[in-house]
């Protein structure tokens, strides 16, 4: 069923859900098509940026998502299939500490930032760390239901920003629909990033992305799944192994900031990182599991540190 | 300055830390020991026990801990490395719904059981349904500096029940010391389990596990740290890729209950499972990530079933 030559342009994006938001495309089930993504920051940081590009951020530009695409018979109550076919960055990326964004905000009060070259399948953080590319679309979904423009930043039942880095090529998005033409968008391309995202910026770059979308009707689910076909760990991140830090209490959310705060203690005492830098690390490479949740009352998170970073040194 | 024949046999066993507990074993750093764990029922269940079993459970007599054992020169402040040499399963295992306990224990107020057979490098769950064997130390401790008895279920900051499957041969793990001696305790072997052990139990065996812990006065950690040099994933699970479901929200817990239910549910209509068997399956076999933690307001937890589970259908 595949249609060819459909095509979502750089400049074909919107930034807030909207179930009345005119289609820019509209496509049949089974259709593939590619998008020019944009940065999620609408192009305003690239080479040649500094920490101050960064307090100068104009945020109403910032995380645009391409589309919206109607999908020809897609129903509420249906479910939207996306196949990711492929993910091919452009030439840089950049990783920000955003004021006022991310899992220790608090701690972290100053802009910061990094570009990255990724002219090959890795990209170099800072003199023998060097950090593997995993390309995948941090934004993958669809129109809520509820009328209105809504914010583009969190992820919803209806998917959205999910910012989960298994959905790269090879994985397959399964998507609630709720609005007739399902009406879905695709952005927010991340080069590499850890589990967690922890400091609200993975490797942020523009990218060539192939989708196919198909509607489907024999599926029941309430919030997203996907499919998996490819290894979820690198060849040599396996060989190098891991470091893995832990946060351990009652609630979930302070074991995980602990967590990473003792992987940025141990990258600072152990890689001479300043803590911006560890930080920005973690949230692009450590990968945040949760250990155990049923010990009550304590659970444990752990972030793990792949080793293959500092192949180099 | 491995020191040989050091032993601690299945009745050298406590059930709560205590500072002021007599050390059954001194050793030197840098001793290697061995020794004999029980079951986290302490023996109570095996080949024979039916649900019934669970219900009569004998509370006062679970979660036995191997130790206390003394480490010569250790003090508080210090760190002790435990280098996990071996873990070896004995012959059965078992995976309980305990009334009461575990993430969901809520939706599940009857008691459940199941007997594995552990033979091999792997364990049936029911037909068509194979579980490979990863065994690990779920607790792994020393004594809190606060006098009085602790429990032994929940974990702490010198370690104890972490239930981190990735604490496996292979690895090391660095416990922050508070007492002198440390008196370290290793205990509530798994045969395998899922990053999150959601019903709260994994697959329970006694086991013979080898050991070397040495005292380390050159590293400066506050929670649990460790060191993993064997692939975190398995060849048929990566070439059988996975399912994933998400759990989506502003509550970290919540999510996290979220995405195990989607999983349930998931088992539950592609494999026919009942809800008690799925979810037993979730917490020996399902990784739960926290895929972002930064998309205010809504953060998202992923679980990551491997296909490889079901290679015999």
């Amino acid at each position: 069923m595949g249609t060819g030559s459909l095509h979502l342009a750089r400049a074909d994006v919107h930034h807030g859900w909207d179930r009345d938001r005119p289609p820019l495309l509209t496509v049949a089930s089974g259709a593939e098509l590619t998008v020019e993504t944009q940065d999620a920051s609408g192009g305003q940081l690239g080479p040649g940026s500094t920490s101050a590009s960064v307090a100068e951020l104009d945020l109403e530009r910032a995380n645009p998502v391409n589309g919206p695409v109607f999908v020809t018979g897609a129903r509420p109550g249906d479910v939207l299939q996306v196949e990711i076919l492929a993910v091919e960055p452009g030439r840089h990326g950049w990783t920000a500490l955003i004021p006022g964004f991310g899992l220790l905000a608090d701690e972290f009060p100053d802009p910061w930032l990094h570009v990255w070259e990724l002219d090959g399948g890795e990209a170099v953080f800072a003199d023998g760390i060097t950090v593997p590319l995993a390309p995948f679309c941090g934004v993958l979904g669809v129109a809520p239901a509820e009328a209105g423009t809504h914010s583009v930043l969190p992820p919803r039942r209806v998917g959205g920003n999910l910012d989960t880095r298994q959905l790269g090529p090879g994985s397959t998005l399964y998507l609630p629909i709720e609005v007739e033409g399902a009406l879905f968008g695709v952005g927010d391309t991340h080069a590499a990033q850890g589990d967690g995202e922890v400091c609200g910026t993975a490797i942020e770059a523009s990218m060539t992305v192939s989708l196919r979308l198909s509607v489907r009707r024999d599926l029941a689910i309430d919030t997203p799944e996907f499919d998996v076909t490819r290894p979820l760990e690198r060849p040599t991140a396996a060989a190098a192994g891991y470091h893995a830090t832990t946060g351990i209490g009652p609630d979930l959310m302070a074991a995980t900031r602990q967590s990473v705060e003792r992987m940025i203690a141990y990258l600072e005492r152990r890689h001479r990182l300043s803590p911006e830098a560890a930080y920005a690390l973690c949230s692009v490479a450590v990968d945040l599991r949760i250990s155990e949740v049923v010990d009550a009352p304590n659970w444990v998170v752990s972030a793990f540190l792949p080793q293959d970073l500092f192949l180099a040194t």
